[in-house]
């Protein structure tokens, strides 16, 4: 492939960092459409390498980024916005992540999100409904994964109900099956504590309703293909065939024992959690029949990576939900969004250069800054940093939502401190200087659109940041000036000087 | 009077322990009018006795707890529900609040509450409402305080908007007149200051619209009685007014030489700081003319407690509008309540008795137990806890609030801790109790509505529940046996038996 075909049709890359496998894909784009050129898949289980404290081992962390180096060479040289990595559980839940993910961009040259498990869910729907045929029922998606397992029901490309529950192959396999003995009483036990946490959910599920029950994992298939390996189906789990695989499955009392026409052997040692948390669901939910999708969460990143870019990026939508429903002041918002980015644009060759992220982490922080109001005048502030980072907002990874509800936080009284943004890595000036944007944005309209404000120059170095008002503004303005003095105490306190003159 | 009039008119009595003064009103209540038997009020400046880490000094207390000791007198006797008392600014700030309040107990016989400003804002306008004519129009009730300045727009006996700021007569003399000279710089600081603040509101206030300005503070009817005194005007304040009377304050040049006609002695510390506040709002605000309403806060707490007898309870109406904007489950609702004030019948003879606020606090809790769903399902129980204990719920007290968030948080997961209970005072026995019955309920109904549960009987001992379900109901529901098997592992982490059989 020359390098002209490339231009015009740009690569793309999504890589899954899943609690069982890690899964790439990379594609192009052709004309809207995704053409899937390569797939990798390998089971590094991380999720079993979590010891008690939720620590990931050194060996664990180890199999992942050796996984990812022979990944690295299919999409080194792709450009920024062409690649996204997503995390999940083992990685929501593993203490020591920071480390990993510090690796993991060293590897990849790309920047590792995690995601939350219902931004997993989304995304996990978002690849399955484009395998599947265009029609207008209800479909109830499950995924089982390694450390959580997704459930979604929804209607052509909209997902109308996303869950993640604290259950998968790999987590259950240690709690249940750690020595890879297999008994009635344990299957018994895992079934059952997969049924209490499918409590959390089944009502919900079945008052929204659904017509077909696809899956799209990796135990799902398996299982589907054992039991059409002993001549019952295609490829499909049903009851019947669950509870002909079940009996398998005891009879066995050692994976080791799994010898099952259809079934790999690296998924003998799984095989008996994930059975019974797809019994315990069947039972929960009424499924009677399951097909299987090949699409997944790697196939939804990709689909979530080019909405993006097609001017559908579907965090635009949940902000503009988020800010309807707090009943944000939408003009006021927009006033401070332009001042902040028009600042942004004046700084950027003493402060920045700003990437686009960046810049994206402004706008959003500009929009959502007053949400806390909803809750409480009094510390407001506080209380949209907590809204931001605790909400389920689709398409927002974690690392997004910690940032935005720092920026949020930060937007009056203190700076952030050194200890907090160093949570943001060694290099997180950036974010501090964002957050001084934001202030002085929110300051500079601190009178709602009631008052023309002036224009302004400005100039800034290292630890200064000078704001020239017009001659006489300020003098004829005394509380505007007040407003800045007061201001510029919270910088000095962390060693920044505000001039406004 | 004889004690035969006492019951057919029963008397109640409301107490506000203001940063600056305290007040009594005691009162009878005749066809569900107030009749003031009796007002006190001393100046006890609390706000004064607060050093810079946020402590009451021991003199300050002492002053307070003397005037308690004077109020009390006419308040012995009264029962519990006729009598409110509820603290304000100074011990909404005050870290060492748990031991004033204590001690008020000892004196008064009944338990003080620390209300929330907004809170403060929606009784002061209650109050004034009840003194004024009742016309269409739309009021603006201004409430300088010692420590906090309330500001209402309301509608007859409704408020629309209450608004609470950090600023009032006895911090702003603190912190701008703290020897008591006076100069025009540090007046023109102190009222920029109050602009300031004033910035955070005045356009929701100009935004909603009011025709007629009324205050209601010993700060507004001093200025008005000066201006009077002098011959402008019938008591009310006006614009020309206010710079008359600043000019005068400025040429004394120090508060001892504040000799104004129609000014006490023991005001004149605080009038130039309540001056330049009172001014900062006239121009903030665009008032050019307040009158005085001599109802209150003290006089609104009385109307809110007629309600709550009335079966008006402005906390009803709160949860009722929570629960809506956050989607609860009604019906889920409702029947975790039944369930849990049933089971609270069956043991309150082991477990309590309960009083008649403990009731309420359960019933409150069971209603409200699902509103962090609205905000994720992950750690629901956590994000419900944060939205209870800090949005602005009409009606409530701090201590309400913060009581009603721990049974929230409570609900699933670990039990509270001894430590975070010990937080309730030393006999807080009863809301750990409380909560665990909220958990019963809520697991007894946690297949909501789909299955039709058991009568139950219940055993209980100092440490420990049985809950008895029919003869063989258990085995046949074997997920419930494991929900509440789940649950007996928690009780037994902090010394409780849970027996289900």
């Amino acid at each position: 492939m020359a390098q002209t075909e490339l231009a015009d049709f740009p690569l793309i890359a999504a890589i899954d960092l899943g609690s069982n496998s890690f899964h790439m894909v990379l594609a192009r784009v052709d004309h809207g459409e995704i053409r899937i050129l390569e797939r990798r898949g390998e089971k590094v289980q991380l999720a079993a390498g979590l010891n008690e404290l939720g620590e990931l081992s050194e060996e664990a962390m180890q199999r992942g980024l050796d996984c990812l180096r022979r990944f690295a060479q299919l999409i080194s040289g792709l450009p920024d916005g062409a690649v996204r990595i997503v995390g999940t559980n083992a990685l929501r839940e593993a203490r020591n992540r920071a480390q990993f993910i510090r690796q993991v961009r060293q590897i990849l040259g790309h920047r590792a999100e995690v995601i939350s498990g219902r931004e997993e869910a989304r995304l996990i729907y978002l690849g399955v409904s484009h395998t599947l045929a265009d029609d207008a029922g209800k479909r109830l998606v499950v995924d089982i994964g390694g450390g959580s397992t997704e459930f979604i029901v929804g209607e052509r490309f909209e997902s109308l109900l996303r869950e993640s529950l604290h259950m998968g192959c790999v987590s259950y396999s240690r709690d249940f099956f750690a020595d890879g003995r297999i008994s009635a009483a344990r299957y018994a036990q895992a079934y059952t504590a997969a049924r209490l946490e499918l409590m959390n959910i089944e009502q919900a599920i079945s008052r929204l309703g659904w017509q077909e029950a696809v899956g799209a994992s990796g135990t799902i298939r398996a299982v589907g293909l054992c039991i059409q390996a002993a001549g019952r189906g295609q490829g499909e789990v049903t009851l019947e065939g669950l509870q002909w695989l079940k009996r398998k499955v005891l009879k066995a009392s050692h994976v080791d024992k799994l010898e099952l026409d259809g079934l790999k052997p690296d998924r003998r040692p799984i095989l008996p959690a994930g059975l019974a948390i797809l019994e315990a669901l069947f039972d929960a939910l009424g499924v009677q029949s399951m097909t299987h999708s090949e699409g997944a969460l790697r196939e939804g990143v990709l689909y979530d990576l080019i909405g993006r870019h097609q001017h559908e990026d579907v965090r635009e939508r949940t902000l503009n939900a988020l800010v309807e429903r707090c009943h944000v002041d939408l003009e006021q918002a927009a006033r401070v969004e332009a001042k902040a980015i028009s600042l942004l644009g004046k700084v950027n060759g003493a402060w920045g250069p700003f990437d686009a992220k960046q810049v994206e982490l402004l706008r959003w922080a500009a929009r959502v800054h007053e949400v806390g109001l909803d809750i409480a005048h009094n510390q407001y502030h506080k209380h949209g940093a907590y809204l931001i980072e605790h909400a389920d907002l689709p398409g927002f990874s974690r690392q997004d939502q910690q940032a935005l509800a720092l920026l949020i936080r930060g937007q009056r009284r203190n700076l952030p401190s050194a200890e907090r943004l160093s949570e943001f890595g060694d290099d997180s000036g950036w974010l501090l200087r964002l957050c001084m944007l934001l202030r002085l944005a929110i300051l500079y309209h601190h009178i709602r659109g009631f008052q023309d404000m002036p224009a302004l120059t400005v100039e800034a170095g290292d630890d200064f940041l000078i704001l020239n008002f017009p001659d006489g503004w300020l003098e004829s303005n005394p509380l505007t000036q007040a407003d800045f003095a007061q201001e510029a105490q919270f910088w000095a306190k962390i060693g920044y000087t505000l001039t406004v003159r």
